[in-house]
């Protein structure tokens, strides 16, 4: 059982994401939804690796990217990143430097489930620190635009 | 100890390599060298990864890939590939389908460690297991081509 979940994290280090994303939302206070999520991603032929972090964690789901015709699993849910896969990844530790990141978005689930994203000095140090996130990812916004 | 063991291996599942690679040949008797290695990539910010590969194998190398600008470590001698990656993949085995692919790596590995690719009949073998594996790799050579 132990030993199924340092793999998951092995496998996580190499081809999983944490992701803080943002989106301009009329239905939310500050005009911008924050997201957060971790996944993975894989091709079809190898979606037993997807099926198991679903079966082990007991939250998330898996679906098709059609982005890249791979599929992935993803855990959205504040509630799951804050008692399944932030907990997870204490207890079973990244031996890269994406543990940096790792570190960032448990962060900002913590102030998104306290619910400092609903405020805008709150909102304002989400974004600085989602920033400094992923550094080799892209942005569909700037950091400035989400300012203004 | 163990614990990383297995986390080298999830991390394999999704960034390792279990390759077969051929290039013609002078000095070889069939006119082929037959080279197997298993590799795992990575940017030179993660590197840490790929020395813990290094470090708890006690074997392969570490070197710059210059076709992606990542780095890249891989076990390549057939002793090492025997006495320490094919028996760690068996005692911390692969979860998703991949495993094939290692399966019939090391049944390759083995025909090589008993100079079966010396002989026509073992090298046409080889060569056919060979192009079962990685089916989305590409491969410079057809199967067709090398039979001539």
């Amino acid at each position: 059982m132990d030993n199924l979940l340092w793999y998951l994290s092995g496998y996580a280090d190499g081809e999983g994401c944490f992701c803080i994303s943002f989106s301009k939302s009329k239905r939310h206070i500050l005009g911008w939804e924050v997201r957060p999520s971790f996944s993975v991603s894989q091709n079809y032929d190898r979606i037993e690796i997807l099926k198991l972090y679903k079966k082990m964690w007991g939250c998330g789901h898996i679906r098709p990217d059609r982005s890249d015709k791979t599929f992935k699993y993803e855990a959205r849910s504040i509630s799951d990143l804050q008692s399944k896969v932030i907990p997870h990844f204490r207890k079973y530790p990244l031996q890269s430097s994406k543990k940096h990141d790792f570190e960032l978005f448990a962060e900002i689930c913590d102030f998104i489930s306290k619910g400092k994203h609903r405020t805008p000095a709150g909102f304002v140090q989400i974004a600085e620190i989602a920033f400094q996130m992923n550094s080799s990812g892209k942005r569909k916004f700037s950091l400035k635009e989400m300012m203004v």
